[in-house]
């Protein structure tokens, strides 16, 4: 049973000025200390201090070369036409590259340049000038002179230069400890899941391992608690002692106002509760706090975040508080995440007042970067993967205008970018596969997919924003698919059609087909619960101009109106009983183990701009669908013909 | 003694063919097999195979809202003036975030929005749609979706996803085993060297820390073995040692043909020497070979890259040879540096029939980014270090325009690059301490400095090469420093003229002066052996003027056309008593501890261009240099005044 508690709603520099100034008073607010460690183990590590160089490098005078050291001006009389010698011991002693030379040597002549005569002479044909083939003492580095400066990132080369310039050890800021909490009676670990699956009300618990691996990345220190369940003197007992043990506490979740949200509860219990609820989206719900020591105890408060549970607010929470924490604590602030200007393919409208960040998948198409906005959803884990950056929508904002410009910060590197494949279109299982063998292919293309059905997959090439399109577009009128309408969608567009396959479309309907249905009448039995694809997909063209040819209105058709984007969400949909059947492919009534009544073979297309089916880009995708390993991976799936794979259906220009 | 074996000179295409080859046919030139391990543990890691999700997210349809399941359809006709209520249990029931919905509901009200009657019924003031607040099963994922391809690196993110989608472990690339054999008799431990010093003839093994760390952060896991001496058996026995347990063998060095380079008969005696010898600057003595197991082993060959001794070789056949090996072994061949155009600021002349490498730093100055090159000495590690990039010159070319454009593959970050501020002129010791101030301010500021001297400076300012240049260029005529240069130099540039500090010149001679040398009149007796700096050098005009003063000719000096660029370098050339004495700041002496005979106090200026003194980059170094902090620092130094620190000397437009 609920009591509702209502969260704050702090901007975020608030929420901000708010920690800073607790962790200040502290004395947290400041570049944690440094640790002496070996050079051999600082990779990745942070300079605490400047390091000078110890010694000079070379040390000495060091022959360059493989040879003889000489005097030089022992050297002078030598020529082609009267050879020189040089007494070995006195005027000329071998030396191996790196070699010091002798005291009185002031130069190196190569061994290919000198002949040995008999054990006690070599021979020269030419002078050499002073210092010839010597490394001076100092070349590389002197002592004293600075090698890398503080709060820098120790690279390989960075350890080589610290140890050649004198230095056994160096001294790096220590890594910060963080604590990780999961609390949670509904939470399952990935253990449990994998071995005995996900009854329902079971959350996998991840976001544990998530933040981990970010605080290792950012580079801190994480341990993960086990799960704690909903129960306020356990959570308490975690938190007292992941503070006696660590630089900061992340808690994960109960930040809410739920009736099993203890979170705020245990910090104002152990210490001070700063912050209730920010102005973000997503991630509202987050704490900030300190917890106090035991008085005791001479150690420093420690730091307390409360992070949402969904796992995109719990990652955008790390990346606003948690990463600039760590940055802080190891001297690295004010650096920045590379940044990309997008043009925005879709509107994205955002409530004034709050701070919100989205997720987006960017491609360079033709002269311009694209950013595809993904799914906001908070529990969309998927979001976190395919994206390439992140836009913030400030407060004050009311969206993004389709076409706006917008500053990405970028996840990806622009090299990833730059072999980014970007489809915009009808949605086919296949496409999965295709990004998988693009992948493991040289060049190693990405292929990122919106699905927009088969019409948006033109809108979004007549926008310049996407290479390519799916499509499977059936003209009632001429029997073709796809070519009306890429001339009425892309008039001046000069466009390659290229087949991928044709596919078995039906009724997907519950294993046994417990209700019966036998075809597409059937949809307007009462009884019956549609699940329909969105407006401007393939297979919703072809349902409504099927259902017409039947004389049955959208009207009589219950579960008309509930839209679905993919093949395999209408297919979940059947499965969890949320609809009875649902119009799509074979393969995903067979990927959920369901059962299918066939409507027909269709054909499913790349529509192409001429200038991308002629790139580089494009070129491995081309090849592999034209190759015979694709072609005999797509014919072991169920519904699906690939006997045209490749074929250019048509060329419109 | 030596007996000289000529290397090879196989291209460098011509190399991998060969060591391809001899892979292949040994079944070593695949992706590596993969390895089963708990997803928790698999940051970095990269997939062997894609990940298909196990099951839905959600597993089940989700409440998305603190609130009260309920069957839309008993809702219709609630209203603000006909509230309606719902019994408890049978009409409503309480449901947190992320609980699943009881089986008869499809629709969760919020909390917010309801109001409890007594403990039995709960009143609403509007109706529902269906599936409102509700996180339909497979919202994020559908059993049977494809999650992350194969070759793919995984993130924080991606280990969520993973663990999301219902598996506990994942199947990654088993990181090869690289084995680093450091071998040399003259080689001495980071740790012996920081405890004992570096004595002549001592060369300090810091290759195999350098390759190690590359090693693991290309993925492979790296094994340092101890130093081993030149002897042929040792070198053997440590070969076969590591051939049993590694994927791949490093040899560092003795992969040339001195007298005690045992690497190629070694190879030749344990297997096959495919190469002994490529033609790429730096690194030319590069082997290649296969290392045969014992007939009674099933073990496969091991493949074993002779490295070569200097740390820039070294680095670089790591880079042209390991890495791409390793990136092949994981699936990720194909991959590629990020890239930039640049104008290249000096001619570099390259030997035909060689690729060579060059290393750069990296700067956008106002609309252009362009590239200065590195020392190109094999042995200046300092070069690694302070590289930006890297640049080919391909084997058929001789080099690269002062001006013409090149493609640097970039070592660190386009963002890095853009908070780059680029210095060229003359050298001062402070310098060093700027930039280890500029990288621990807010804003972080990378001060990359090219030491041309400070004609050399100005010069580099006029071509749009650099944002500043230090210059203490005397105008005999005048008495005044810079600006009658500048006016020559930069005729149409709007300047400022901004004085660092002044600093004491004088001669820097050996401890206790042993030649008593008195002043400049001095440096004409012939017993003492002059270093100066380069020409374009202030220090150097101010040399020559006050020679010319003296009635003293060039010729008359000896050591006059000996130049180094720094005062350090020739402070180090006096302390190494390669010469005896040498004109320069009174810091450099004190840093290596010589004598030192004033000559004359001079001001030092940074000569800025209007456009970048006015700019968000120089910001933080005006900031600086105009505090107390710095100010502090520099007036601990011996031979510096820095009361007109940050003082405009002069606007020139």
């Amino acid at each position: 049973m609920a009591r509702k508690v209502y969260l704050e709603d702090i901007p975020l520099d608030e929420a901000w000025r708010r920690f800073i100034a607790a962790l200040d008073a502290l004395g947290r607010w400041q570049p944690i200390e440094g640790e002496d460690i070996p050079v051999a183990e600082a990779l990745g590590r942070v300079t605490a201090q400047p390091i000078w160089a110890g010694v000079s490098s070379p040390a000495y005078h060091a022959s360059a070369m493989d040879g003889y050291a000489v005097r030089s001006e022992d050297t002078l009389s030598a020529t082609e036409t009267e050879p020189l010698r040089l007494e070995l011991g006195s005027q000329a002693q071998y030396v191996d590259t790196g070699d010091p030379l002798p005291a009185w040597a002031d130069a190196v002549i190569m061994i290919e340049h000198t002949k040995p005569i008999g054990g006690k002479q070599i021979e020269i044909m030419a002078s050499i000038a002073p210092w010839t083939a010597v490394r001076p003492m100092g070349e590389d580095m002197v002592a004293t002179e600075l090698v890398l400066p503080a709060n820098h990132v120790l690279r390989p080369v960075d350890l080589g230069a610290i140890a050649g310039s004198g230095h056994g050890t160096v001294i790096v800021r220590r890594r910060p400890r963080v604590a990780i909490i999961p609390t949670g009676t509904e939470l399952i670990t990935t253990e449990q899941a994998a071995a005995s699956g996900v009854k329902p009300g079971d959350i996998i618990e991840d976001n544990s391992i998530v933040l981990a691996a970010d605080v290792e990345q950012w580079g801190g220190l994480p341990t993960r608690y086990p799960i704690v369940i909903d129960d306020f003197e356990q959570i308490k007992a975690a938190v007292q002692d992941a503070a006696s043990k660590h630089d900061l506490i992340l808690i994960n979740a109960g930040s809410s106002a739920g009736s099993e949200d203890f979170t705020a509860k245990v910090v104002e219990e152990l210490g001070t509760l700063l912050v209730h609820g920010i102005a973000v989206r997503p991630g509202h719900p987050v704490i900030l706090g300190v917890i106090q020591p035991p008085t005791s105890n001479l150690q420093l408060p420690t730091p307390i975040i409360g992070v949402p549970g969904y796992p995109v607010s719990a990652e955008l929470t790390g990346e606003i508080f948690v990463e600039p924490l760590l940055a802080r604590w190891l001297g690295l602030a004010g650096h920045q995440k590379p940044t990309v200007e997008a043009k925005m393919t879709r509107k994205l409208l955002s409530p004034m007042g709050e701070d919100e960040w989205v997720r987006v998948t960017v491609g360079r198409v033709g002269d311009q970067v694209v950013a595809a906005p993904l799914s906001r959803g908070a529990g969309v884990i998927t979001s976190l993967v395919r994206a390439d950056g992140i836009v913030r929508i400030p407060r004050f904002s009311e969206g993004v205008h389709a076409g706006e410009r917008v500053t990405v910060e970028l996840y990806s590197s622009p090299a990833e970018i730059d072999r980014t494949i970007v489809h915009i279109g009808s949605h086919d299982l296949t496409l999965d596969l295709l990004a998988q063998h693009l992948a493991a292919q040289a060049g190693q293309r990405r292929f990122v997919s919106a699905h927009a059905g088969s019409q948006g997959g033109l809108v979004a090439l007549r926008r310049g924003e996407a290479h390519l399109a799916g499509s499977h577009l059936l003209d009632p009128d001429t029997g073709e698919y796809n070519i009306s309408y890429i001339k009425q969608y892309l008039p001046d567009v000069p466009v390659v059609l290229v087949t991928l396959l044709r596919r078995e479309q039906g009724l997907i309907v519950a294993k046994d087909n417990p209700k019966r249905i036998a075809s597409l009448k059937d949809l307007a039995r009462p009884d019956v619960r549609f699940v329909n694809r969105q407006r401007g997909a393939g297979t919703r063209v072809l349902l409504d101009y099927r259902l017409k040819e039947l004389g049955i209105t959208p009207e009589a058709i219950n579960g008309y109106t509930r839209e679905e984007y993919t093949h395999l969400a209408v297919a979940a949909a059947v499965q969890s009983g949320m609809a009875d059947c649902g119009l799509g492919v074979r393969a995903a009534a067979r990927a959920l183990d369901l059962d299918f009544i066939s409507v027909e073979w269709e054909r499913y297309d790349f529509v192409i701009p001429k200038k991308y089916y002629e790139s580089d880009l494009l070129r491995p995708l081309l090849e592999l669908i034209r190759g015979d390993k694709f072609r005999a991976v797509v014919a072991e799936l169920p519904g699906y013909d690939p006997s045209p794979m490749g074929q250019v259906a048509a060329l419109i220009s």
